[in-house]
């Protein structure tokens, strides 16, 4: 039995609810198949900020690097609103990306046939969506330089840089096509080359490595039209690949299309054999935080991608995804996903029933 | 009878249509108010580059200078997709901004109760929704320097600007707490303070002019959460200010979202005094050009923004918004807008229907 550490950030709000229904779960799907997790526990976010001043602290980004993976729950909350930038929680979450190098953010947004009807969109135009978003993480106007404000002609100006390298859109397009070959084989690269020259180069360098994927449909997009699309006809996407800012607004709509973003899973993966970062998509609901009322699922499927991807442990990851639908299949339902007929349930009871049946 | 010089673009794929069912409406509804327009016409976008090189020539930028206001149609199509970027027929309109210094564009999305099963979210989350759009046009990323390309170790690296300073985000400030104040006394300003410089100088900016406004109740939103809530709730919405490429984005998304993309005009406005421009959010549909089968009702309506808002002409703007709602009333519909039980018509005929209602 191999043995893998996992560093856990539980992180703030719904954060440490969710968590403590996962874990027992992950222990169970790897006992299960022989395989061991050995979890170590750090602060991040506003907790780290509460405990040590710093939304990331030396030793959070030591347990990281130290890890096979890390497993991440949400971050934010009110409380932290006020605070500068530089030490907000969101800072420690873009610095633990950077940290670890996790470049490539993969983003399922999955229409479960169980949960159809919760989107805003009509049943058939949502029904059997599956669409993975490929966001790069580690670049473009979220770290760019220079950044920052200036005073000219007697009043302030704040700029940032969106700026892309061969190298970088390289890697982020290899994994995407990657990706592709495993799903339907049809990519789609979003971004805005009638106005941004970093967009004029994105679209270069992706139509360059496509020669290396003849059997992928390679089309592109503009990033209004993207946005468009994906309600119009959210079925017609497979893969999507694009840069930071643009990826983190269309995944966040494409999550909201499916109607049960407690559902849903992310992972952001680094170099091989570099631990990724395995996290909900769902933020950290502090309105419901502390009343057992939250969807543990999306961390129990980004559990699941941690063993698919970080770990090459597919069977535990079979095992995971297998329970979550058996215990949909049963009738379990958490409010945010609530519907006529089924049983709801609290996130503790939520993770004992998926426990059972792994 | 005062006499309004208009400066008419009809641009390509199904401009000429559009705007050729257009003018004869805005002619009769001007002469039963004792108002003249005087039409000339210019050539942009493509059609300006078969006949100039340019698609922004000398002389259509003279006539717009010269005109009250500038009424649009659509640029672009597949036959100039692989010029230079400088030499696309975008280029041609960005450069129309920015020469009038239309910095404001007003994008309303408005689910119309007769075609609100049009959409692809369900009736019950569309049904009602009024969301104004205010965009700042000539800055932010798409105009910020500096830009372009540059050599780094070896690679190519693309590069591009997102620069507000104080007195743009002041300005687009003011115009969306106005177009509020005549609305439903909401404003949201959505950015990505969270992560952006310029997204705080934004935030800060818009905060400091809502002291002049103590009426509207403004919010704040990250752009990727706004991508999700114009699909969880558009109806929670009533204006919304941002800048360029954030607005781009939104109202693309936002108009979709109507299902009736072939309705909704725009505005884009300068200083007081200097004209604007009216123009569809729709583009020129070249795969449709040509074939009579284009709904002319956004350019009619957008010929009703020009009268309202650049010619301080609102009866003539009422009639031409009362004939657009009478000849849906009586049924007739373009192909893109057909609905069981209605009158199909082409491009010619729903522009003498119209016409008749005026
Ligand atoms: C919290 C924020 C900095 C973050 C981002 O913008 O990347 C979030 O929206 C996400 O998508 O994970
Ligand atoms: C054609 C393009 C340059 C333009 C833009 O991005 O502004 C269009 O998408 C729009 O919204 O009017």
């Amino acid at each position: 039995a191999a043995t893998h550490k996992i560093a856990v950030l539980s992180g703030d709000g719904i954060g440490p609810e969710i968590t403590a229904a996962t874990l027992p779960v992950l222990t169970e799907a790897g006992r299960a198949e022989g395989e061991e997790f050995v979890f170590t526990e750090a602060p991040i976010g506003g907790a780290a900020i509460d405990a040590t001043g710093d939304p990331y602290p030396a030793s959070t980004e030591e347990v990281c690097k130290a890890s096979d993976a890390v497993l991440l729950a949400c971050i934010g909350g009110y409380k932290w609103d006020s605070l500068p930038n530089a030490q907000r929680p969101e800072k420690g979450l873009l610095r633990l990306r950077s940290s670890l190098n996790a470049f490539a953010n993969l983003r399922p947004a999955v229409v479960l046939p169980q949960l159809a009807d919760a989107s805003t969109l009509k049943r058939e135009v949502v029904e059997g969506t599956d669409i993975l978003i490929v966001r790069e993480l580690v670049g473009g106007i979220y770290f760019g330089e220079p950044r920052g404000f200036k005073e000219e002609n007697g009043e302030k100006v704040g700029f940032n840089t969106m700026v892309y390298r061969e190298s970088e859109i390289e890697r982020i397009a290899r994994v995407a096509f990657d990706a592709a070959m495993k799903r339907g084989k049809k990519l789609c690269s979003v971004e805005k080359s009638n106005v941004l020259e970093v967009s004029q180069l994105w679209k270069e360098v992706v139509t360059r490595v496509a020669a290396d994927y003849p059997e992928v449909e390679l089309s592109h997009m503009y990033i209004d039209n993207a946005a468009m699309q994906l309600i119009r006809n959210p079925k017609a996407f497979d893969t999507i690949v694009t840069g930071n800012i643009f990826g983190d607004i269309l995944s966040d709509e494409a999550s909201m299309l499916t109607g049960s973003l407690g559902m849903l899973p992310s992972a952001s993966i680094s170099e091989p054999g570099k631990p990724g970062i395995y996290e909900p998509v769902h933020g950290s609901a502090p309105d419901i935080a502390g009343q057992d009322k939250a969807n543990p699922l999306a961390m129990v499927l980004s559990a699941a991608m941690m063993c698919r991807f970080g770990l090459n442990l597919a069977k535990v990851a079979d095992r995971l995804e297998a329970a979550v639908t058996a215990a949909l299949d049963a009738g379990y339902r958490t409010g945010d996903i609530m519907q006529p007929g089924c049983k709801q349930v609290g996130c503790q009871e939520m993770g004992k029933v998926v426990l059972q049946f792994i």
